[in-house]
């Protein structure tokens, strides 16, 4: 007997349809004598209709209040996914954040979690029930209602997996698995059947949208084994773990892409871009492919990227914060692409680098930037030149 | 400075025009020097959309989850309020059941409230903002969600004002206050400005939908007055307090009519009617105009109406409990309404049954079943005379 939590995204319930269809497949799971824990997202659809109720009363409505308004999402969908598990004769129960006390900060809309009860839990599973839990939500100290932000129901579950020591975590979502490229971009795509938590962590962040970073992050410090899978068609899907890939007699485990805006200014002012890193950290944005150079004594170029979500909240912060005074011939540039090389063997095969720019020397084609770690190489493109550079790379690597 | 309760139903949320505009009716209370806390219901037709999604699932849905998922609900309202104040600049916060600590017995779906802190409240009315509660929903004793039946937003509203002594509380509804009839019915039905709870009960139950009869009781028990108005066009309403009415040197106060079932039958068995009546009053059906004759020595006949609503479980009952066997000659009809006279006047005018009957005698109508209490007259006759039977009365007593 197994400890499994499965979590099921907006469109594994977005309609009655797939509510039973999700009952079904979690029935099947106990069945086959495993304890079951069930996180649920908000129905496909209607987080967006609540926040946009939400922005036709306020266009900047009271980050406690959304917090408020958007839970109820999440509380839809386990309330009718308990009913529909019920319904078939077995038992089932929901549960919101404060029934299973998921403890968060006091940050509305993007909380962190800072404790679970499992007393409630382990209850509910001794008594043979079906929890399910309400992705995405959490209370602060004060008892407020507040939400984890992007790929907040992900959190829940893995979180909830970690205190659990679950076996496995399940995340059912619109896709099979991870797979070596977006498979939109590059028409042989495969599918992984096993990856590294770094490597995922790296695919995650660098634009594969199957799985967010956070819960990536968090999986590998509960040390709980994440697999990724459809619920339209269930299939063994990804196993993130320890354990390095089933590819990993090749150095590449996939190449990964994300829309990027590259930022270059010039600054005299050495403690400036301390003061930069810390605002946009403070936001929760993340600088990458960060460059300095030293054009002549005193003076500094830098250069850097941001995901293109940032960009405005990039600029607002490069024109309008206190430092902004010592930033010179401030340039940026939209319309990127940040290509990455990922792979764990990457560490131990320095060449890839070098066989990343021939590859695309082959296309013509020039990066305006790159940087590497130990476990990925990245490029900065033109966004026209994606599906070449891609394809290219994924010939080149994962042949 | 008065501590006011508003509450605001369905229609008057019903959109969010409607939300913006009761924000500002909130925000002109506290302006006029006022405490004012909010407690709200579902946007009109979303309980009904949220209902229909349960019963596609299951048609006999978990009661526990059913509660779950209605309470989204008023969620969705208190928020969206809460926005809308906090634009207009003024301080507002939606609260919850377990943030208010409003404890319920765990009956699921018809939950009674036992106990509200009150501290949560006077903590925000100190800091000057406008608490918001959302109607309808409480905690049961381990932390479940319960919900407070028909009507159940009045007694959140009427429960709130109660515990914190309240000078005021007021329901805002789609009427502008209780009419001496249904308009509807008589064409110079006149709106009373003040009448006395107990008065106000009678017409409650008998169908003057305006309030929930047991939010009235609720009312009288904590000596809360009451005011019925209309968010729509905002005036006085009508008063509802220990006072007697305007009307009173007419001992008359309104005349009101409810759709019910008649039902007859005989039986041997003289402990049957007690168990009878037991198992209604589980199920929360009132009994009334309860008759019993002896036809002969053992024989026992029995009649008595339920309102329309409530005929099939009644069917149910009469026909499948364990002392249905002990029933005999059942029969039923259905058509019926009982037109009731109201007003705390009626006992001290012994006069008013005859007059009643000369009224119905005029037009040719003689009802079926007739009763009494100290402040109500009523009388069972065929719907298609409700018209002319409630004119004929109104015009009697109400000229």
């Amino acid at each position: 007997m197994a400890l499994i939590v499965q979590k099921f995204g907006g469109t594994s319930v977005g309609s009655l349809e797939r509510i039973e269809a999700v009952a079904e497949l979690v029935i099947k799971t106990q069945q086959q004598g495993h304890q079951v824990v069930v996180v649920v997202s908000a129905m496909s659809g209607e987080t967006n209709r609540l926040l946009n109720l939400a922005k036709q009363i306020d266009s900047t409505p009271s980050a406690r209040e959304l917090d408020v308004l958007l839970t109820t999402g999440e509380q839809v969908s386990v309330a009718l996914l308990a009913m529909a598990i019920i319904k078939r004769g077995h038992s089932a129960v929901s549960l919101l954040a404060d029934q299973v006390s998921i403890k968060t900060d006091n940050m509305s809309g993007r909380a962190r979690v800072e404790h679970i009860d499992t007393e409630r839990l382990h209850q509910e599973l001794e008594h043979n029930r079906i929890a399910i839990i309400a992705g995405f939500q959490g209370r602060d100290g004060e008892g407020n209602i507040t939400t984890l932000g992007r790929g907040g129901t992900d959190t829940t579950a893995v979180e909830v997996a970690g205190v659990l020591q679950a076996d496995e975590c399940q995340i059912y979502t619109d896709v099979d698995g991870v797979y070596t490229s977006d498979p939109r971009i590059v028409a042989n795509a495969r599918r992984l059947p096993e990856i590294h938590y770094a490597e995922m962590l790296e695919l995650a962040s660098l634009g594969a949208k199957v799985l967010h970073q956070r819960s990536v992050e968090a999986a590998s410090r509960y040390h709980t084994p994440l697999r990724v899978l459809s619920s339209f068609k269930p299939d063994k899907g990804t196993l993130i773990s320890y354990k390095e890939g089933c590819v990993s007699n090749n150095p590449v485990t996939g190449i990964a892409n994300q829309e990027a805006v590259y930022y270059q200014f010039t600054t005299s002012n050495v403690k400036m871009l301390s003061q930069l890193l810390m605002a946009l950290a403070k936001l929760q944005i993340e600088v990458d492919m960060l460059h300095q150079w030293c054009r002549q004594v005193g003076i500094f170029d830098y250069a850097f990227t941001v995901h293109s979500n940032d960009h405005l909240v990039v600029l607002e912060v490069l024109q309008s914060a206190p430092f902004a005074q010592d930033i010179n011939e401030m340039t940026f540039e939209q319309g990127l692409v940040k290509v990455s090389v990922v792979g764990l063997g990457i560490k131990s095969h320095p060449q890839i680098l070098a066989q990343t720019l021939d590859a695309l020397a082959y296309e013509d084609i020039y990066p305006k930037l790159m940087s590497t770690t130990e476990i990925k190489a990245s490029i900065l493109v033109a966004e026209l030149d994606l599906q070449r550079v891609v394809n290219r790379l994924h010939v080149t690597f994962l042949p």
